[in-house]
């Protein structure tokens, strides 16, 4: 344990993660995210009409408990999606043991899956871990990596995210994980392969605890997309353990930014860790005619595939960009198009622009992370967004099989 | 020529084609179809808000010729989008060149362009050559077959489809040809980088001509996808000479039959000539709310690109299918959701078929063409749908650039 550590794991919340024999390559695939005492709780799922048996069961657990989690059971190496009665049944014993072993009611505790979908989850494997996991609990900050480690799958990297502020006269920590890398374009309701969990030790009621977490998630986890799949198990979890002791209200502005700080930090994290990433794109689409515009844009731009692939290969071919707006539904007006990669313009009016300059539009776009300004001059919608390339290495990651 | 062509070509037409200087491999990329005289006239252009300049050209001269065509312009190597009045310009100086060589008014040319967006048309290197195509016009196949060649871009093969057929005791011919790709998402209005010409030497009122095209297209170029970007030129053109002195009324069932037969021939032959394509497969959706459904669910698999890379590698992945349906915005009862892969069921209720062999449904889809028919039990909505795998090839077509 680092000493900084000490200073970023909020209190009243201890970890744990095992290996339960779901992932072939034999990481640790399953965590546990175990509150001291009841912990508020607000969370938002996927608008997969599809969706995995965990999150029914999480649904109807927030309900019976009252926004209420002791323990967060999430496993990776299996989705537990499109595994009929089987799938629920798995979710359920395994709630039910963990309940057993923590001495807490069924409906306290949270279950999450990430993995293949279709195939029944081996719920015994969960189980038999949980004894153990149990005895290894632990506050600090290196058993919080471990539940980063464990719930990752396609992923290359851990994605964390910390913040401190000070909430009257007492120190407030905001500590967060998530997993995700492909099938990303999270829709969640009140809206995410995405599992992301955030903890605090603020007191906050559920009902508050809601009313932070969905304008956060609207600026962050819905404005994100590697390839367009919408998971049938994307899931946003935030507790509150209230072990500071610093009670925080529906309008604290200073926790509100916090938390969009930390979403929106994750979430740039899982499209960097995309499925074969080789550029980060940030779109800055401004003057349409509506916000819902701006995003259906920014949706279309992100989706295509000749505009992706274009990006791979550091292609100036800013047409796409053109023909991706013109399909996207938006009100627009062909020849009111000004285009700027950074600060280079490259199409003004619709065409291409006089100051264009292909050679500066390709160094610009070869590197890693780079921003694309779109402005429509229809009015004051906009948005922002982020996204990937499209590139070989995400063929070869999602395509690779044998028998 | 062969023997068998002089049967094929509809009368009353001819074509010729020439290297005006537009493709960077020095093949031909310019194409005539010159009619003896005036023809009748039905098109359908792409939905994409921003469109070509040939197609806000072409759509001035039908209203002003009553839907009436001379001559059809098409160029290869350079789309006219996206460039402003200069594109316009390019587009009118070109039909008025035509005019002038041809002796028609300038509104009974139809202009077509396909290639790279954003970068002017040299109208003039099309100018050029002009008086030589005139020189060598002809009416045979090998005439036809040239324009077949002249507007294809990445396309690999020529893509033509032929019909015959006798109303009042005449034979009338119908032959088409057509160009795409990538870029492949027709979404034509009253609905196609598409271009189809389909030429009949029937005699037909353009607006009787008008409503035989739409069903046929509904059912053809609107039901396929090769990457789901919409392009700014998609173009359909079909014309009616009339030379054979036979004349269609609008509820001739025979015309309509062949006519469906020609569109959905070359819309087979547009996904089979997809940029990478390795696997072309046939969506049939049953049992949906609606028909708007079925094809929601057939739009949604088509253009996942976790569905299509699982198809390349020839993985029954099934469970994208299911994420993918559930994401489509149709009505579905998770729990009703059957799969079959040509004649294997592979899901049954929503869940993996007990009769699943992953063996024998990986070998299925190895095929490069198969069928997936998903069953919702909704309704009696339904739709057949042509669409693709993604593979590594199409990446390296659309991401290979270099300064």
């Amino acid at each position: 344990m680092s000493d900084a550590s000490q200073f970023l794991i909020p209190k009243g919340y201890c970890f744990a993660a095992a290996m339960a024999g779901l992932k072939q390559s034999g990481r640790t695939d399953f965590a546990l995210i175990v509150a001291d005492a009841l912990a508020s709780a607000a969370a938002a799922f996927t608008a997969n009409r599809v969706t995995a048996a965990p999150l029914i069961v999480d649904k109807e657990h927030l309900r019976a408990s009252g926004s209420r989690v002791r323990v967060v059971a999430i496993n990776a190496g299996n989705a537990n999606c499109a595994a009929g009665k089987a799938g629920l049944d798995a979710a359920r014993n395994t709630c039910n043991a963990a309940a057993r072993v923590f001495g807490c009611p069924s409906n306290e505790v949270f279950p999450s899956s990430t993995g293949v979908i279709g195939v029944p989850l081996p719920a015994e494997k969960l189980i038999a871990v949980l004894p153990e996991m149990a005895a290894a609990l632990g506050a600090e900050f290196d058993h919080f990596q471990q539940v980063a480690q464990a719930i990752l799958t396609t992923d290359t990297v851990e994605k964390t995210a910390f913040a401190r502020l000070e909430i009257e006269g007492r120190e407030v920590r905001i500590a967060a994980c998530c997993k995700g890398a492909g099938m990303i374009f999270p829709q969640l309701v009140p809206h995410a392969t995405m599992l992301v969990y955030i903890l605090t030790d603020a007191a906050i009621e559920p009902a508050i605890l809601d009313g932070f977490l969905r304008p956060a998630i609207e600026v962050s986890f819905n404005r994100i997309s590697v390839d367009g799949d919408t998971s049938t198990n994307d899931t946003v979890l935030l507790l509150a353990s209230g072990a500071s002791g610093a009670v925080v209200n529906a309008d604290n502005a200073e926790f509100a930014a916090a938390l969009r700080h930390i979403c929106t930090s994750l979430a740039r994290q899982i499209v960097a860790d995309g499925e074969g990433v080789t550029h980060v794109v940030e779109l800055r689409i401004d003057g349409a005619a509506t916000d819902a515009d701006a995003l259906r844009i920014a949706r279309a731009i992100a989706h295509s595939p000749l505009v992706k692939t274009a990006w791979a290969g550091a292609d100036p071919n800013w047409g796409r960009l053109v023909a991706a707006i013109g399909y996207s539904g938006a009100q627009i007006d062909p020849s009111r198009i000004d285009i700027r990669f950074g600060e280079l313009e490259i199409c003004r009016d619709g065409g291409r622009s006089p100051a264009f300059d292909e050679a500066a539009a390709h160094a610009y776009i070869a590197q890693p992370e780079f921003s694309i300004a779109i402005q429509l001059h229809q009015g004051a919608g906009a948005c922002v967004f982020w996204t990937t390339d499209l590139t070989v290495e995400y063929i070869h990651i999602n395509a690779d099989y044998s028998t």
